[in-house]
């Protein structure tokens, strides 16, 4: 029987004395042969869905299409970081031959590569169960990297998170992984004491703004301190311009209510905020709208949370309540929409855009298209912004107000919903990340956990193997300051 | 005449506050235009070389050639800068089309680009009065990333850091870059107020562990944290193996007296510990080498802090003085050999392998040179370690447990001289710097000036011009996930 009992200091510390007793073996595997160790992961868990859908549909109350994609997701998302390992640009190889006339004087041989930091500490999401738990993004391209993992579980779906645990542990031993690659602890206890361990190299979080703080801290006060990417808080705003508002009005707010409800908004990507021209109509059209049904949060915890904070918002004096489910106080959770005027949400911007974990939104209704970028510039980091124009609108400024706060920036679409590629981004400024320079999904998140190795004038025989002057894994590479493909 | 009295909190406000007004526009300017206006305060620096260098070593004690070489790595790398700029695989541009088979599902058209995160304040050191103060390398990369420059000027040279600035501030304003890109201030509580500031995106330091972990800290507990870059304290370790002792007894001993001698043993890339074969008497060779003369260090608060320090080391028991120069305790500062056994080195790790900034090295004679790759286990996060080896050396080992703690691992050579290259590392795990996967010298130090902003199905003409289908800017992308140069 898998246990989901609290780990223990001492077997922390065990588990993470063995994480780093395999990281040299692990990282000295080739690119190849990690990429190998991870489609057989995918596969495993593929073979494995019917349980692990079965298991998360118990924990999470969350409907099992949504989990069978999910699992597809992680499992795809595996496989993608096995292509980025055989492609070999994540090393950024790096070869400056001897030049006795480099202009500054005469230049050693150096050479420099991506190596893997070292055991890495995950803190699992409670409202992705697959793509951001135990196998997901932040394991997956940690893994990749090199790194050994240390994964805490999340406590709201602890047996799904030991019984994939002991599938990726089976699975990498299988693959000829070293012991210890990869781990499970339970516990919010033991998470700390992992993050706190010396030999751990860096942490990776999903999960709320207090959380993630909290653990960043930690890991920024530790005697040595380790880098930590937290991906943690965000409202994603929406500014509907006047000529998208009169030229799509039922289409906007359809796909309005579909995204910030999608997963009884429960994404970091939920939109929480959509700026609309007061004199569009707009608020009226929602107040009319069809929401969906009530349903039940992941667990009581987060539907604590969003009872009171919803209370909050609907208490302030600012806020009026556009729409509302039929159970606006009680469990399972009725959408709701909210509204108030920019005026009134410039002298309140601290209150009202902070995060509101659950299917609830704020309409902001504002006079003069001219505003939205100075609105923009109100809000903190987002990892989201989004656009909702038409063909002829000029909103350069606002688009590039919004860049300016967010890791992504939509036109016409709406947040939820994260594909996994190698050009998303997936992050953005404080708070919506601890890290502004990364990305937790797609296939740049595996450079978190990597820290370049310069060698000079090295005997071949001691150099790895993507600097060898033959090039033996085929790696892109800069030499001589020319990229080569 | 130029002030350099301490910038009041007043100002350092106004001078942030401009520095975050000139961040849109610095940073919209083409690669190209950024490029030149690098240029330009090249060859305005350049112009007022022999006012600078007079300055200088007015300042620092520092010899003319020695300043004039410093002089020009700097201008050399600020037009380094300017080729990364118009080679542009700094954006690190990725297009994603829009595909419908997508195998995790249909993806939209997603467009990645590094932007520049904002204004930066540097810490300049006292070490380089040119390389690494008020137009170094720090400086330099942050401008041309397209972050505006805040300088927190070094005491050790404050009228050499206001004219440099000065010629900086006139030759960006004659390239047509906006006003506020770069500014200097003085004092401390100066440049606690500029990382405090909230408009603030990042910090760089080069400087004290010490130092530099106060800044950490106040980088990392700001309300909205950011990204803080210290290059602190590295000892910088050789390993002799006992074939290369036997082969080239002489040219180790007189390159590693050049090179931990080297501007009076204050650079940061110092040998400050040279573990020998016992049997190999190189200690006595030491013991018997010709030191250099007694040189004044660059200020009394160095001198003072390397008298302290070298006089714990002295008194320590394990600690034996193998040579030492005329006047080791007043002013000027000879150069001190000390000397202890791998037995003594392991039992005082914490004691005697803190650097010792100043002309002084501690030797440590080894039994077998099966411990090394242990006694490298022992030591703290490295800016360089070195290998002095010979032909038939397998320490393969030794290499990789160096590789896990330095970020340059060197072969036959001495780790000061750290060349302007694309393939540098000058950086590695704490305490050597507070940010392990990046680099303060060579062209990737660009890096840690930016952040990723993906486009989703957004219009041409809101896109940045690296995104763009025709690809304009001629820069290296990764489309569809296949890397074009």
């Amino acid at each position: 029987m898998t246990t989901t009992a609290e780990t223990t200091q001492a077997d922390v510390d065990r588990i993470v004395g063995t994480a780093a007793a395999a990281a040299p073996a692990w990282g000295a595997l080739t690119p190849a042969a990690r990429a190998e160790a991870l489609g057989a992961v995918a596969d495993a868990l593929d073979a494995a869905g019917p349980e692990l859908v079965g298991l998360a549909a118990e924990e999470t109350h969350l409907p099992e299409a949504r989990l069978k994609g999910e699992l597809f997701r992680t499992t795809f998302q595996l496989r993608l970081f096995g292509e980025v390992l055989t492609e070999g640009s994540y090393l950024d190889a790096r070869i400056d031959h001897a030049d006795a006339d480099w202009p500054m004087g005469a230049r050693p041989d150096l050479r420099r590569v991506n190596e893997p930091l070292g055991p890495v500490v995950v803190f699992a999401a409670s409202n992705f169960p697959f793509a951001f738990s135990v196998a997901g993004g932040d394991t997956a391209s940690a893994l990749a990297a090199g790194c050994p993992v240390i994964l805490k579980a999340h406590p709201g779906h602890p047996r799904l998170s030991a019984r994939t645990g002991e599938i990726v542990v089976e699975a990498l031993r299988g693959a000829g992984a070293p012991d210890g690659v990869f781990a499970v602890v339970f516990g919010q206890d033991a998470g700390t004491a992992a993050l706190e361990h010396p030999a751990v190299r860096a942490g990776a979080f999903t999960g709320s703004i207090g959380g993630g703080r909290a653990l960043f801290d930690i890991a920024s006060a530790r005697p040595e301190p380790i880098p930590f990417y937290g991906e943690m808080g965000s409202v994603n705003p929406t500014f509907v311009t006047p000529a998208a508002a009169a030229a799509r009005p039922d289409e906007i707010v359809t796909g309005f209510v579909g995204s910030f409800t999608m997963g009884v908004g429960q994404f970091c990507t939920k939109p929480g905020l959509l700026f609309v021209p007061a004199a569009a109509g707009l608020a009226d059209r929602l107040a009319a709208a069809s929401l969906p049904a009530a349903a039940p949060m992941l667990n009581d915890r987060l539907h604590g949370g969003y009872v009171e904070r919803l209370a909050e918002l609907r208490d302030h004096a600012a806020v009026r309540v556009l729409a509302e489910g039929a159970d606006p106080a009680g469990s399972p959770t009725s959408p709701t929409v909210l509204a108030t005027t920019a005026e009134q949400f410039r002298g309140a911007v601290d209150e009202l855009a902070a995060e509101c974990f659950g299917p609830t939104a704020l309409v902001i209704e504002y006079d003069d298209a001219a505003e939205l970028p100075a609105l923009a510039e109100l809000l903190e980091g987002q990892l989201t912004a989004t656009v909702q124009g038409s063909e002829d609108d000029d909103v350069a400024d606002l688009v590039d107000a919004l860049a300016g706060k967010a890791g992504r920036v939509l036109w016409n679409g709406w947040p939820t919903g994260v594909s996994v590629t190698h050009a998303q981004q997936h992050g953005g400024p404080y708070p919506a990340t601890t890290a502004p320079g990364t990305t937790s999904v797609g296939t740049a998140a595996i450079s978190r956990f990597l820290r370049p190795v310069a060698y000079q004038d090295m005997p071949e025989r001691f150099l790895p193997a993507a600097l060898r002057e033959n090039n033996p894994l085929g790696v892109p590479r800069r030499v001589d300051g020319v990229l080569e493909v």
